[in-house]
């Protein structure tokens, strides 16, 4: 019997999380039965689409359980093992509980080479925020050179990385973030040809008018809500728009409307498609080697947060939620 | 000289299209120049595209000038001839002005055999809108057998082949129009598996999870506002919509919102494509060579609206707007 930290669902948010969504416990886990493996989370990842999985809505991932810890992906090494996938010792990713440790049967997780680069980059530059961004922009934006490509979070953990790999394929890349720090790295460190602050800007449009003087070819849309319809107006003839997040809606309560003049999408020819990067599991070895090259190569950057200690998971997720966090934010567990 | 009668848009409208936006005059046609031909029209088409064109804002087609004849797909027979492409006595389809007669460059004109098919069939179901149902269907919606379709405006020029396009390729097809007459074409005689009434369902969500009880796997668009919000509520994963048309949002003053909750696109993997078929005239040939097969084989059926007179054009295109006409809608002009 192992004595575990975990953070479960307390109660569902209506509107903005609060803290009292989540309660900290602690719990004994059973010995791994036949399959089953013991993990001790070492990071755990916190991203946006966590929020709606709070709620009871349909979603592609299904809700979190009331009085159940939540789970995220995370990077953990497995202490026991009675499934012979794995043995003791072994450094694993997948989705793990928000916990000191879990019992896990194994599906869904994957053994790594703890060695490579740090244990983080397999939650952000090397994980699913980063194929995310690969995705969207190698199979859906597919920027050409010379487009102006829109990305909104250009500092998230996802957007850093789009945003880059559009500069890469000689677009002229403009994006927005909450604030001017992260504006300035966005331009000087991830190489955007202007970046800026949503939350200071009065006029969206103008700014955008400014900085993408020739329209724009391809969104690559994290964000959603207002900062979305001011692009959606701007963009051009067979203009592409990736939908991978849509954080401005994940609190409302009352749901928010699209953008006016649907008719837009005929007038301009867009192709507007959402995804999600899960269902593309297939392509994620050609993602490793195109982006884990450019790491070598040192022609990509990545910023990270990292949170020490699970009991500040709750909080700094609502941080997260708000736009706080630089970079991809990852919870040190242990 | 030749002396025609044609109709000039007069003003451009603010909301509702009004009898007072057009003005039929008589016009003197200087002889045609070098390089020009005389056509005299016989058939011109009325389409719903050519509501926003009467407005200034920037479209797919620029705008009617003011004063001057609206123009639109026409079959004509050419007169006189001083341009080496064309021969007195050919039958030509393009764009011509809404007139007796229209001293032409030739480009864009070509010239079509007038006696293999109804010359009103080379406007309708071998013309423009039939084309723009292969092209969303083929190419963007994709059904496949089992799959559920959804189309708008189920008897309309477009929509009525879209929904046999669907049915062949062994999808449900479920349909809207606007009066019971319609209805009960779509399904005895089109096949649509199910088509309501839009005017007289108090609650277009209700009707729809009642004909789609597996949700929609594919949206074909051509109406657009409330009937297309409530059908993105009920996409499924992976659904695909092709959008070609808004009329529900061309007379409207102030912007229509979209449909709430654009989280959906993601949550759902939607893709939203709006497309202009005469941005894909190299494919016209396997259009005409798939659906005039069908068509030969009697596998197609197409309804159509014959109106007498060039003078009952603009009252026919207000009825057009308000969905009075059944099929495709043409003007006999001479």
């Amino acid at each position: 019997m192992t004595q575990v930290q975990q953070i479960v669902l307390a109660k569902r948010p209506v509107g903005d999380v609060t803290l009292d969504c989540f309660r900290e416990e602690s719990a004994n886990l059973a010995e791994p039965a036949d399959g089953q493996i013991l993990v001790r989370s070492r990071f755990l990842s916190l991203d946006p689409y966590m929020r709606p999985r709070m709620t009871e809505l349909r979603s592609y991932t299904p809700p979190f359980e009331l009085g159940k810890p939540l789970t995220g992906g995370s990077v953990g090494e497995v202490l026991e093992s009675r499934n012979p996938r794995f043995a003791k010792g072994d450094v694993v990713i997948g989705m793990l509980n928000w916990a000191t440790h879990t019992l896990h049967d194994g599906k869904g997780l994957r053994k790594i080479e703890p060695d490579t680069v740090p244990l983080p980059a397999h939650l952000g530059v090397l994980g699913m925020p980063s194929f995310t961004a690969w995705y969207g922009m190698k199979h859906i934006c597919k920027p050409k050179a010379g487009e102006t490509v829109f990305v909104s979070a250009a500092t998230g953990a996802v957007g850093q990385v789009a945003g880059q790999l559009a500069k890469l394929a000689g677009a002229r890349v403009v994006g927005c973030a909450g604030d001017d720090e992260k504006c300035l790295w966005a331009v000087r460190e991830a190489g955007y040809d202007a970046c800026f602050n949503h939350r200071t800007e009065r006029d969206l449009g103008a700014v955008l008018d400014k900085l993408c003087p020739q329209g724009i070819d391809a969104d690559f849309e994290n964000v959603g809500g207002k900062i979305f319809h001011a692009v959606f107006e701007r963009l051009n003839n067979f203009a592409r728009v990736a939908f991978c997040g849509a954080i401005a809606e994940y609190q409302d309560t009352q749901p928010m409307a699209g953008p006016p003049k649907m008719f837009t999408i005929i007038q301009r020819r867009l192709t507007i498609q959402g995804y999600v990067v899960s269902d593309h599991v297939a392509l994620m070895g050609d993602f490793v080697n195109e982006v884990g090259g450019l790491l070598k190569a040192g022609k990509l950057r990545a910023r990270e947060t990292v949170v020490d200690g699970l009991a500040k998971a709750p909080h700094a997720f609502l941080g997260l939620l708000r736009g706080e966090n630089f970079g991809k934010l990852v919870v040190k567990v242990a």
